[in-house]
């Protein structure tokens, strides 16, 4: 797995900043077409910054990974201009599942935290 | 509460197809910039047509609702060209928080399961 | 897989009700002793019951199961004295993984919601 | 609250080693009774240790909170005979809710994950 961007990290304008395996930091400055109806970022788009930087993680490892579960916890609201940073890292790393979390930080605050759960495939070929 | 899109929605395709209070349906088909590395549709996607749907069902009632946790399972991969529904109804409604359980279905099919919980504010004003 | 109660079942107390292929009901009363120290029912006795459901509905295929990833929304205060019931039904099967929606109810009320999915390990033998 | 025990956990057998501002140490011993159908530690025993030591950890600050959300991931199956503890620390400290982490540990192995919002009342008088 050498992909670092696909067409939906690109159209949210997501950028690959970190990738080796078990680790990913995906980056993301918030947009007016990312907010919601309160004007804050959408909670869509900080999950999808999220997840991005979980396929990732999760795929760095040379098998092929399916998100099978996960979770966001939004602590703060984020508003436009702000520049985002996705970390995630390996919780746990079993055979045929694997658990990552990604910290999504504005400056040095953590503004929300997800977590997930990954289906492992057996390699192919 | 009366707005039924927001600038995120517009940037993803999202239409609402229902609104009323404690629901809401919003629908959007699959497009080529909507996929992933493995060149299904992207997790991050899904779960945005589904927080569309959370938001607009626990801002029907007037109160402003904010996410503070959700939960996504993902079953079936979902393929460029699907027309997909998240259908939210309410699981609890209290008086400062509220819980949402969102199907998202291609057809008849459910391919993803989206739970979450607001925090309501208090009126303003 | 035929068994339908284990040791930490009857150490809390828990009675199944039914069981089927894909569902389970589990009961409980609320004693004393499933008490925490705001004096009412602890959330890891709900938790513990809607578990238990969940381990028999996922078990009943003849596939063995084992829990991956587990969320629990609380709704209500439980009291002591209150009469439980937690309904596991399935929400997907997969051939590796499958996901069980409990509500745990308490008369008509549903008082706490858990969704839970496993890994289907490979049958022996 | 200076609680740092309930009848629950005597049930279970589960010790407060550590309580202080934000965090928790909650720690037992798998008993033959904490066993489910597959013979090893039952989801439910491993998730009331955690959630033990949550609500310890959430209740610190003197402010009564009650959980509203929690997720759990499993790891590693347990046996009888091992001895576990809960360590529990602050994710987000809010106004109206925080989030905590706590990490199951057998020995220097986390074996499962726990993450927890609570909602925190008004100060009573």
């Amino acid at each position: 797995m050498t992909a670092t961007t696909d067409p939906y990290m690109q159209l949210l304008g997501l950028k690959t900043q970190l990738l080796e395996p078990g680790k990913a930091v995906v980056a993301a400055q918030v947009k007016p077409e990312h907010l919601n109806i309160h004007g804050s970022c959408h909670g869509g788009f900080l999950y999808s910054l999220a997840d991005a930087a979980f396929a990732l993680a999760s795929n760095s490892h040379g098998t092929p990974a399916v998100a099978l579960s996960t979770q966001m916890q939004y602590f703060k609201a984020v508003r436009a201009g702000e520049y985002l940073e996705a970390h995630a890292s390996e919780e746990n790393l079993g055979r045929r599942t694997a658990t990552y979390r990604i910290e999504i930080r504005s400056g040095e605050r953590v503004v929300a935290l997800f977590t997930g759960t990954v289906f492992r495939m057996e390699a192919s070929g």
